[in-house]
């Protein structure tokens, strides 16, 4: 008797991760001389974890801490070291009552998502998106309603998109700086969307996951408004992806509901990436000179790329992220990748998978990876438009 | 206007965590001189992590390792170590291909019921459970059925308990050994309840986290049942709770579905534990010393917890629990367990967090601690019930 399947296991694939796999399969499988495969399809900073983090956690192991779990919602350290962040970066004052270390900002979005909605609510949030957000949510049995964002508003959503919504959604997801296209919500921007959920009864969830990676202009966070659901993680800023470890601002009145579904749904995150995030902390001449050199790359990309006839880019305010409008080049940005990583053996990501009405017309370059590797890039880029 | 927020945010609370806190509130208000709080109220074993797996952390720390996100499912020589593994300890056969590494067994469980199960399901197990099972299933909109079991099946479900249900559930849900009663599935009651859920497609879920920590007897596994999911974790046996590791072995046609599931919900296991579990599973000598120790403690209780009125254990067949019937001692296991830590500052968690129904009759102890503790423990109850 054939064994029935959940609909969760019809969740699509995060394309991503099979492009990610792709590149590997060419990096193994190339000879000795042939040019190596240039990594522009992750959103993983190549740097590592600040030295300052690898050494907090190397003291722990040598001191012989037991390493167990932790309260649910993280070391009190921890807890009040992110205090000290929303002190020191945007003057706000934050309790650590209403911090949650969670693993990962992939931690967060569950306990977001099953504390504040139920089955078939609707979450807005703009298109192109990371893909996470609507397959968790759609896994959960809650329907993501997409905004077909453009570059006429810096692939972010406005107000007049939402006041367009009827019946309201019960809740909107923001991310500046976001991902695929590296733009911002401006400050004008973030603070008109947060007045109109409040005005609409609407539940805000703000990843703020790409927050430190800003290239100039205002830094928005949603910590501060009383209602809205911050996410946010170790993994970009401060390098620390394969740690799995963030967290979240709360508001009052869901931090125990939150509290009791994380105890059942994750006990606690990794103590040992809590020891070392909390000394992450401490690293800023690190991350902000892992941050100049993304600006670098940034800049560089931002110049060369359009000689190589990639010449609609968003803005890329924010993230590591050029979000490339190809469709003067393919109108099947899927193939065109797979080119792209066969001729000029450089691995990005073809907008689909963040978009699946129009992602065939984009394409998504990362630029964390190594310096070199980006201006190498840029070169065998014109090289391969001119052949 | 007041947000409203998911049925999610009703999930029950998981209380041993609020005992938790409140034996920590205890130690921390304890005068000098007074006895300290002996802990037997956690399912965490206080060794930490095995040497081998400390050593193999750090040597990745020091060699600068980038440590950060695996593939999706894990390392691939931790995958493949997992497969000796299944070799080694039950003479079984898994390709790697169906291991998956999870972020702790917390982390499978939603990815087995989201890809077996949707909203309304229904998923059979033993009452007393563990809190999180029912928890996680019901803030996924499934919905577990308690099978009620009582020492006369050494608090296991049976056939003949699944035969009474019409209509039959669409998955069950076992653990053996189980926590919190410490019992066993034999061999054949094993046996059993998987051909009975291959004849009716029901499926099986094994949550398998306490294997290793058996004392005599038999011990099976689901992994050799074609369409069984085992959940297992390094928390128990490898003592390495606090490192979120685990992992989940997958029927074939789970594969892909979890895969994408685990992609958009977790990404992947934190790469720090995926190593040091790697190793923690070469460190045999001192993973069966630390089960010694348990099984000395566990001889000593069950001789010694008697002589306290506590007359009423169950068989202790595995894990690191006693489950006590205190139905002679009071009929409000949570007061009374409040009383005990007061009185006699031993942290013992009330059989209300396992079983609503039945549970303010049974305390749970756990023997993991310290040995001394252990010992300390039993003179300190034979006394208090003298007094």
């Amino acid at each position: 008797m054939a064994l029935k399947t959940g609909r969760g296991a019809e969740a699509p694939p995060f394309i991503v991760m099979d492009i990610i796999a792709a590149a590997n399969r060419r990096e193994a499988a190339r000879a000795p001389g042939d040019p190596r495969t240039i990594r522009m399809e992750v959103g993983q900073p190549g740097t590592g974890a600040p030295a300052g983090a690898r050494d907090a956690a190397m003291r722990a192991l040598a001191a012989g801490a037991p390493l167990g779990y932790t309260e649910i919602f993280g070391l009190p350290s921890l807890r009040a070291r992110i205090c000290r962040h929303y002190a020191d970066w945007y003057g706000a004052d934050v309790p650590a009552s209403r911090i949650a270390v969670t693993v990962g900002a992939s931690g967060a979005f569950p306990l977001a998502f099953l504390a504040a909605f139920d089955e078939g609510d609707r979450v807005a949030m703009a298109a192109p998106f990371y893909p996470p957000y609507a397959n968790i949510l759609t896994a959960l049995g809650m329907r993501p309603l997409l905004l077909e964002c453009d570059a006429a508003t810096r692939f972010q959503p406005t107000v007049a998109m939402l006041e367009r919504l009827d019946p309201r959604p019960e809740g909107l997801l923001i991310a500046s700086p976001c991902n695929p296209a590296g733009t911002m919500l401006h400050d004008d921007e973030f603070a008109a969307l947060g007045a109109w959920c409040t005005r609409n009864g609407v539940r805000l969830i703000s990843d703020e996951i790409y927050h430190g990676l800003q290239y100039g202009g205002g830094l928005s966070t949603a910590a501060t408004m009383p209602d809205a659901i911050v996410v946010n993680s170790f993994s970009k800023y401060w390098s620390m992806t394969g740690w799995r470890i963030g967290w979240m601002v709360l508001p009052q009145a869901l931090i125990r509901p939150v509290e009791r579904l994380a105890a059942n749904l994750f006990i606690s995150a990794p103590q040992i990436s809590q020891v070392a995030a909390e000394a992450a902390m401490d690293c800023g001449a690190e991350c902000e000179a892992n941050k100049a050199a993304y600006a670098r790359s940034r800049a560089l990309l931002l110049e060369e790329l359009p000689r190589a006839g990639f010449d609609r880019l968003s803005p890329a305010e924010g993230a590591f992220y050029l979000y490339a409008d190809v469709s003067a080049l393919s109108n099947d940005s899927e193939q065109f990748c797979q080119k792209m990583l066969a001729e000029c053996g450089i691995a990005a990501t073809p907008g689909i998978d963040f978009d699946r009405a129009r992602g065939q017309r984009f394409v998504r370059f990362s630029y964390c990876g190594p310096e070199a590797d980006m201006a190498e890039a840029a070169a065998r880029l014109k090289a391969w438009r001119r052949a």
